[in-house]
């Protein structure tokens, strides 16, 4: 774990929101969709299944937790959950709220638009609103 | 569980290759992708976390049994794991195969191109390559 470090594309694409036990919490800077990104901090692992089975127990449990409280602050329609990487190697976990009327619905949000990033203001209002996830 | 019925649309899209503990075994009817849906046998149960904690872990646990094996059978570059569901309500869990010079790549297949059904051919073949899965 001390040798896990965020990958680039990452770091340039999202804000670092805090961490969980095995994850750390990231927000896209695309203002078009609530969309938070769950990364292991485990080093060269691409797959879900490359992760230990406690790994993997803690993962789930955390990815329920975030989408739970997502569901409840943002009153989603929907949480879409995904574990894609075909560009970032890294394993991740994308956790995007979606609604009924978002500018992408029915269609997954990935690969659809260019990211639309927050004001200042916007994120400050974001922030507050996601006091309750508790992150370390 | 008895009271539990496979949404209509994933009947009319896939075939149920069996079961695990926990879900349904779905080939997704497109020959484009080696795709694959897990549909755990619980009725009412649209997002991970409605799931009982017992339940997520044997859902992940069968996840990653399954990619793991798909990985391994058709030597794939990257497997796309989700739950999106903004069509179809029942909670189902994608297992997408991808290649490098897949016809999508690297962007996901949801949404992307209508689906292209397997020959009778076809599907007698890739049956074959999916007995190491072990299904019930």
């Amino acid at each position: 774990m001390s040798d896990f470090q965020l990958h680039s594309q990452l770091q340039k694409d999202c804000f670092v929101l805090g961490k969980f036990e095995l994850c750390q919490v990231l927000l896209m800077n695309d203002s078009q969709f609530p969309w938070f990104i769950l990364v292991p901090q485990r080093k060269d692992i691409r797959e879900i299944y490359e992760l230990t089975d406690a790994e993997q127990i803690m993962l789930i449990r955390e990815s329920s937790y975030l989408a739970k409280k997502l569901a409840e602050i943002f009153n989603a329609d929907k949480l879409n959950v995904a574990a894609i990487g075909n560009i970032v190697p890294q394993l991740h976990l994308h956790h995007v709220v979606r609604y009924e009327n978002d500018k992408a619905w029915a269609t997954p949000v990935w690969g659809k638009f260019a990211a639309v990033p927050y004001t200042e203001q916007q994120r400050i209002v974001l922030l507050d609103r996601l006091k309750s996830l508790d992150l370390l």
